[in-house]
C-alpha cells in the first residue's frame, strides 16, 4: 500500500496541471514527472485521469462544505451568513487557488461523465444549503423576495466565472473584490441597506468569520480519505 | 471562389459543435459530414479550425456590439441602458443560442491563441462600453459609487456562467430570468429603487428595447464578411 503523502502530492501536481492547461492537455506524463513516479505507479494509485478529477472536485467539495458549516455556527443572520459565503469565494481564488481554478475551469464542462457523479450530488447539496440562507433571509424578511434557487445561481455564477479574470496579485486587492461581490448582491437583497457597509467591509464580522473557516480547514482537512476512495 | 451561404452553413454547424460537445471534441469530419461537404472543401473555405472559432467569436461581438448601440440609441438613461444589456443576455440563450453556449463554454479557455487576437479585442470594446454606462449613472448620482471595471467584470460572470445551468425549455421561463438578473444587478447598483420594477419588468422598455435590438440584428446581420476575412 503506498504512503498517503504520495497520493496526496500526486492530486496536487494534477490538480496545478488542470489549472494550468486545462484537463484534456493534463496527461498522466507530466503529472508523474512532476512527482518523480512512473506513470505505472500514478494509474496505482488512482487508476484512470478522471478518477483523478473526481478526487479533485470531492475534495474541493469537503474543504467548501466544512467552511459552510463553520460559518454557520459562527454567524446567525442570514444576511452575515450570505456574506461570508461570497467573502469565501473570493478567498478560495488566493489560498486555494489552483484546485478552484481548475475546478472552476472544467467542472461545468464535464460534470456530465459517470466518475463526477459524487461530486455533482455534493455540489448540488452545496448549492441547496447557500439556498437555504436565501430562503431564510427571504422568510424573516430582511431579503427581498426574489426567487431563491435563480438568485443562487447568478449570484455563483459572479463568482465561479472569476477564473477567468481575476488575479490575486492584480491591482484590485482580493479583500476589496470580495467586498465588491457582497455589496453586489446583498445591497440587492437586502430590504434594508443599512447593514451593508458592515457586511462588505473586509474586517467585518462577515469577513472575518470567511477567513477563519478557510484557515481553520486548510489546517485540518486531509485529502487522503478522498483519495482513499478512488483507489 | 465558393459562394458565402455555404460558408455560413458551415460556420452554423461547426457553432452547433462547440456547443454540444466543445471545441477539443469537434473536428472538420462531423462539420463535414453535416453540411455534406468533403474536409478539403471544408479547409478551403476557412482554412485551419481556429479559423472557424476565430469567426465564430467575432461574428457573436459584431452582433452584441452592433444590439448595444441600438439599445443605446433607444434609451437614454443609464439605469435603462444597463437594464437593457442584462435583459439581452438571457434573450441570447433563447435566440442565439449555439452561438451564446459556444462562446461561453469555450471561449475564456482559448482566449490566448493568437487566432483569437481579433474577437479579444472586440470583446474589450464591448466590455469597456458596458463600464462606461456603470460610469456614467455613477457620475449622474443614480448608481452606488461602486468600481465600474470590477462591478462590470462580476456582472457579465453571473451571465456567463449560465451557459452552465439555464435551460430555455425549463421551469423558469427566460423572461423572468432576465427579471432577476436585472434585479440583481440593478437592485444593488441603484440609489433610489424605486424604478426597479420597471426596469426589471419583461415588458418594460429595457425589456422591450433588448428584444426590438435582438430581433434587429437577428434580421440584418450577415456573417459572410466576417467568414470572407477568414479564408
Amino acid at each position: 500500500m503506498p504512503r498517503p503523502g504520495r497520493a496526496r502530492e500526486i492530486l496536487e501536481a494534477f490538480t496545478r496541471q488542470v489549472a494550468e492547461v486545462g484537463y484534456d492537455e493534463t496527461n498522466f506524463s507530466a503529472v508523474a514527472a512532476e512527482v518523480g513516479l512512473s506513470k505505472g505507479a500514478l494509474s496505482h494509485h488512482f487508476g484512470a485521469k478522471e478518477q483523478m478529477l473526481a478526487a479533485l472536485q470531492e475534495s474541493y467539495m469537503d474543504r467548501r462544505s466544512m467552511e459552510l458549516d463553520l460559518m454557520t455556527d459562527q454567524l446567525g443572520d442570514p444576511a452575515e451568513r450570505l456574506a461570508a459565503v461570497l467573502h469565501a469565494f473570493v478567498i478560495y481564488y488566493v489560498q486555494d487557488r489552483a484546485a478552484t481554478v481548475a475546478v472552476h475551469r472544467e467542472i461545468a464542462r464535464l460534470a456530465d461523465r459517470e466518475a463526477m457523479a459524487t461530486g455533482r450530488a455534493m455540489r448540488k447539496t452545496y448549492l441547496d444549503a447557500v439556498r437555504e440562507v436565501l430562503a431564510d433571509g427571504i422568510g424573516r424578511g430582511l431579503f427581498q423576495a426574489v426567487d431563491p434557487a435563480l438568485q443562487t445561481l447568478l449570484v455563483f455564477g459572479s463568482a465561479q466565472w472569476m477564473w477567468t479574470w481575476f488575479d490575486p496579485d492584480g491591482p484590485t486587492p482580493p479583500a476589496d473584490v470580495g467586498s465588491a461581490l457582497v455589496t453586489l448582491v446583498l445591497g440587492g437583497l437586502l430590504v434594508d441597506r443599512a447593514a451593508l457597509k458592515g457586511l462588505a467591509d473586509p474586517e467585518g464580522p462577515a469577513a472575518k468569520a470567511a477567513r477563519a473557516a478557510v484557515d481553520r480547514v486548510a489546517d485540518t482537512y486531509d485529502v487522503a480519505d478522498r483519495i482513499a476512495g478512488k483507489r
